[in-house]
Parts: structure tokens; C-alpha cells; sequence
């Protein structure tokens, strides 16, 4: 194969296996070329993507010795990103009560999804993470975005347990906002014991959710390795129990009667 | 920029953008390049996604003219990938009770996911698609994939109205299965009047979930274009109501007693 024809059918070969160990033996039989050829469509691709704010290849030596592509967004690509989000959720007309906000345009959308996940992976690319966990629904397509940049599998917490997923864990917990006692369960085959897990939803007010998901995990030993919500609203009536997150949005003095908001970044630029 | 880095920098392009429409004079001042030289990359990453299965560049010329990348699995690739699929289903270990088959390992992984929705995106490609709807919460992922590749947003029918939607639309409908009434509900805003769907769920039996999808859909005047599940069940209790559908496995003769069942291709390959 010519090198520009290798340079594309490499480009969509790293795109689609983000953090996939793979062999130059594979690609010199696969491209029909040589480990020096192979090498240098590398350099350029690796150029191109660190560049373009895509990630970047990462290479080893030695006997076993291969290739990794690492996505990874530099930050002011990110911060562009969820500027332009911001400035979406800052209009009135998405106040709903209980000092909510519609979202669900947004979330429906699977390229802006797509780049939250992008974000989330980026920002937890250091740590060493197995899964990712969700709890059903809305928070659903952050965490495969999230998985699918990390290349790791999704795990959903339910509300009440599905004939579909066998037997499951359960524990109830009570719920910030409504003080309700509520319940969670995750199905006994879908999380290995002692998984290193990473949270992601899409919404946090005092954190109950989470803390209950924190509080489930703990009955398969799993270890939080990072938290990530899309958007968290400053909820004064309750103290925040969950300290350890990132957040890409925070809303704050949202104001029923006068239909205003305020829309910031959350704290996911330091 | 040169040609070996424009070439990763238009693959990565149209990966992220499919069916995306972009005018020359974009990439002419994004690459600082002239259009002639354009337009060789263009024939070269066509070449390489046709011979590689990925797609291809579909162009257009004249005023306003320009390109969009159509994802398009050729039939054997897909075929190979459901077979593969079919194998791991196989396993007499996934029976659950009520003749349902355990497959969220499967749809916990991102990289299946997304190529379930590919091949249902190849499938549906001449369709004329505005939207993907599915029903919480096991459908969700599939409907991303689906829609990520056919660059359209995804809505979500759900058993009970969220605060975080506004106001719903909601009907009643009998359950194939539990002979249960059960309730849909779909938020106003969510579906534009008139649009033109393509419903994609994971698991189908005697189709009454996808029926009362259908007349939920009828509310908002809907045309339903396309429905897609990723397994049916044979249920020799229950006649289909559903006829006109793509599903890519087909599970028959579950017996919960032996531990046996019967995983077949799906009507996908005609």
C-alpha cells in the first residue's frame, strides 16, 4: 500500500481503537510494508493529531513493542467547547421547576455528547480507570462517550431491578432533593469485584445520587478513581456530601419568577 | 500544509462528521491548500474507504458544492461482525428466565455498540432519517451509535415523566409479554411535528413495546421510516404484530430446562 493510502486507512484504524495496544508486526502484514515505512506514517500522524488537538500517539520499544493512541484534548480546545455549551444552557426558556434545567436537546445530540465524552476523557486520561458507571437514564450516553474515548466498558445502576440482568445488589438510600427514600441495584455479573470506576452523570444538586452509587459500588469493592457530572447547581438548602468531582457546567441562582439564571464553568478549569 | 498531514487531518475530519455536507472553500482555507490538491486527497481517502469498508465520499458540484462522508459497511463485513456476535450468544449461560437472554456485557461494551450501529446505519443509509427514537433504558446506546452515524440527534420514550422534560405526551398500551397496561411518555419538546423516525431497540418479542412506540410516535404525527432491533425472539405464544422490521439475530427454542437455545442470523441479510 502507498503511504498516503496507509495514512488514512491508519488514521481511521487509531480513531476507531483509542487506547489499543497493537504490534507494528500487525500493521506491516496488514499495510503490506515495512516496520521503517510504518514508522514514518507514524511520526506524521502523531504530528497531525497533537496538532489538531486529536491526541497522540504513544510508542514502545523493545520485544512487545507497539502503539497506543491516546485521545486527549488540549485545554483550550476543551474550554472552547464548553463555552459554547454554556452559552446554550444560559437561555431562560430552559428553566423548569425545582430549579432544573432542560437538557435534553443537548444530550440527544450525539455529536455534543460525543465531545463531553471527549472532555471527561481528557481530563481523567491519567487515571487508571476499568469502567465506567452510570445510573439510569439521562446520564447513559455521557458514560459510553466517556468509555468509548477511554476504551473501557459501561456498567448502568438502575432503580428497580430487570428480568434481563439475572440477579443484582441493591441498597436504598435518601435523596437530596426530595428526601425520598429511593432505591438502587446493579446486577451481580456486570461489575468485577474490586473495579477501578469512574462516575459519570449528567445532573448534580447535593450529590445523593452519587453518594448512593458511591454506597453500592462499595458492596462490590470498587474504588471511585474520578466523578464527572455535566452540569451541578449550587443547591444552598443542602451541603454538598461529594467533594471530588469535575464538573464542565455549574448553574447557580436560577430564579423561577424572574426566569434567570446564572450559567458558569464548573471547575473543570483549574 | 502537506499532503501526508492534510490526509489525517480530512480522515479525521470526515470520521468525526459523517453526512455532514462542507463546501470546498472550508478546506481550501482550513488547509491552506488550493482545491485541485483537495480534490487528489479526496479521491485517495474515497479509494482507501470503499476498499477498507468504511464508506465513501459522496461530492457534489456546482455552487455550494461539496462533500459529505456516508458511512457504509459493505454486506460482508457485517456479516462477519453479527456472526460474531451470534457465536458469543450462543452461550447456554445467558438464558434468564422469562426465555430473555443476558447481553449486557455486550451492550455495556462501546465498541460492539457502535458497530451494532453501524451495520443498522449501512442498513438504513438510503432511508431518509430526521431522528432515532428509542425507549429507556437498554435501547439507548444502540440508538447513539445508530444516530451518531447518520449524524441525526436520538429521543428517548421513557415509562414515566421526568421532571427534568416539561410537559409529556403519554399513552397506555397492553404488554405482548406480561399482558400488563404499561405507559410511554414522550415530552413535547423532545419530537418535532412530522418527523421522520427510525426506531431502534435490543430486544423484541411479540413487538407490543415498539407498537406503543408507534402510536406515541402517531401523537406527534411521526412517520416512522425504519425499525431496527438487535435481537428478536421467536414467541410462539404471540402473533407479531410488527412486520416490517431489521433485526440482525434471531433467538428460537430457548429451553430454560436443558439449557438450550437456538441463535440464528437476524432478517438483516435478505
Amino acid at each position: 500500500m502507498k503511504r498516503s493510502n496507509r495514512l488514512v486507512a491508519l488514521t481511521n484504524f487509531f480513531l476507531e481503537n483509542p487506547r489499543t495496544h497493537t504490534q507494528f508486526p500487525y500493521f506491516v502484514s496488514q499495510l503490506a510494508t515495512t516496520k521503517a515505512s510504518i514508522s514514518e506514517d507514524m511520526d506524521i500522524i502523531d504530528a497531525v493529531f497533537r496538532s489538531e488537538g486529536i491526541g497522540y500517539l504513544r510508542r514502545t520499544t523493545g520485544a512487545g513493542g507497539g502503539v497506543k493512541f491516546i485521545p486527549a484534548c488540549v485545554d483550550e480546545k476543551n474550554k472552547c467547547f464548553v463555552e459554547a455549551l454554556r452559552q446554550k444552557l444560559k437561555d431562560p426558556v430552559r428553566i423548569l421547576p425545582g430549579g432544573y434545567l432542560y437538557m435534553s436537546d443537548l444530550l440527544g445530540d450525539p455529536k455534543t455528547v460525543r465531545e463531553i465524552g471527549r472532555v471527561f476523557a481528557s481530563t481523567f486520561s491519567k487515571k487508571n480507570i476499568d469502567v465506567v458507571v452510570t445510573v439510569a437514564t439521562k446520564g447513559i450516553p455521557l458514560a459510553y462517550a466517556v468509555a468509548s474515548f477511554l476504551n473501557v466498558p459501561v456498567v448502568i445502576v438502575r432503580r428497580d431491578p430487570k428480568v434481563t440482568e439475572g440477579s443484582s445488589v441493591s441498597i436504598n438510600y435518601v435523596s437530596g432533593s426530595s428526601r425520598k427514600i429511593q432505591t438502587m441495584v446493579l446486577p451481580k455479573r456486570s461489575l468485577s469485584e474490586g473495579a477501578k470506576v469512574c462516575i459519570i452523570d449528567d445532573f448534580m444538586k447535593a450529590g445523593g445520587t452519587i453518594t448512593g452509587m458511591i454506597n453500592l459500588l462499595e458492596e462490590f469493592h470498587a474504588t471511585v478513581q474520578a466523578i464527572g457530572v455535566l452540569a451541578e447547581a449550587d443547591d444552598e438548602e443542602e451541603e454538598r456530601v461529594i467533594n471530588d468531582y469535575t464538573s464542565l457546567i455549574k448553574i447557580s441562582n436560577v430564579d423561577m419568577k424572574k426566569k434567570a439564571i446564572d450559567v458558569h464553568f464548573g471547575n473543570f478549569i483549574q
